[in-house]
């Protein structure tokens, strides 16, 4: 059922300076900022060979990285992105098992224009898990 | 500079119930757990389609994921892993940059044989770095 590592989010309070550490010191590809005002953050994309790392500051009065970054002020790892066929095959599966789904449990149109879930970290190791269909 | 992210390191306080839940619910391959005495850890390497996820948990005494489970009792990301050609090449430019690494500078054999360096999380956005030489 689970494909690929999409991405690693990593919330971040200055994207300027997290961007050009990632492209200057570490040598990383990295993309212009995106602002995302309907996800409330702004968004920087680190494309390594495999996978993505995404740089995300926020964007707006009620970014859903603010409470985040109130609690870890350097920024921190957010969440982790995994790739599923069919998300809702795989909602189903993980509610039998007892997994909670955040929100209403539908699957809403993410960051990248594809349905996506976010399960509750206290069920993945302190996790916070997004799964987005591909 | 930057190559693949090797791995995301989930550190776990059960190794068991974690990989019960990403092999049975998320439909994970994921290895045998593996005792790494010298490293304090047991690991169970989640493997995805392009990259993987190592599920930590502590081994003795001195395990140097131990502070990060007392203040995260329920587990969390704890660092991810990227990939570089030249550690010794890459350490010179992020030590130039004024980027700390840890302990004494010098690369160190990894959990998977390779030489590995992490680098101050203060520096990289509240995120531990480890640069492993493939």
């Amino acid at each position: 059922m689970l494909g690929r590592l999409n991405h690693v989010a990593i919330a971040v309070p200055d994207l300027a300076s997290a961007t050009a550490l990632y492209r200057d010191t570490l040598g990383a590809k990295v993309s212009a900022p995106q602002a995302l005002p309907d996800h409330g953050v702004t968004v920087v994309f680190i494309e390594l060979d495999n996978t993505k790392v995404e740089l995300l500051e926020p964007l707006g009065e009620a970014s859903p990285i603010a409470g985040f970054l109130a609690k870890n002020p350097d920024g921190g790892m957010h969440h982790v992105c995994y790739e599923v066929e069919d998300i809702v095959e795989a909602r189903d599966r993980l509610k039998a098992s007892g997994a909670r789904v955040l929100g209403d449990g539908e699957p809403k149109i993410g960051a990248h224009g594809k349905p996506v879930l976010f399960l509750h970290p206290k069920d993945f190791s302190g996790t916070l898990v997004e799964l987005e269909q591909v």
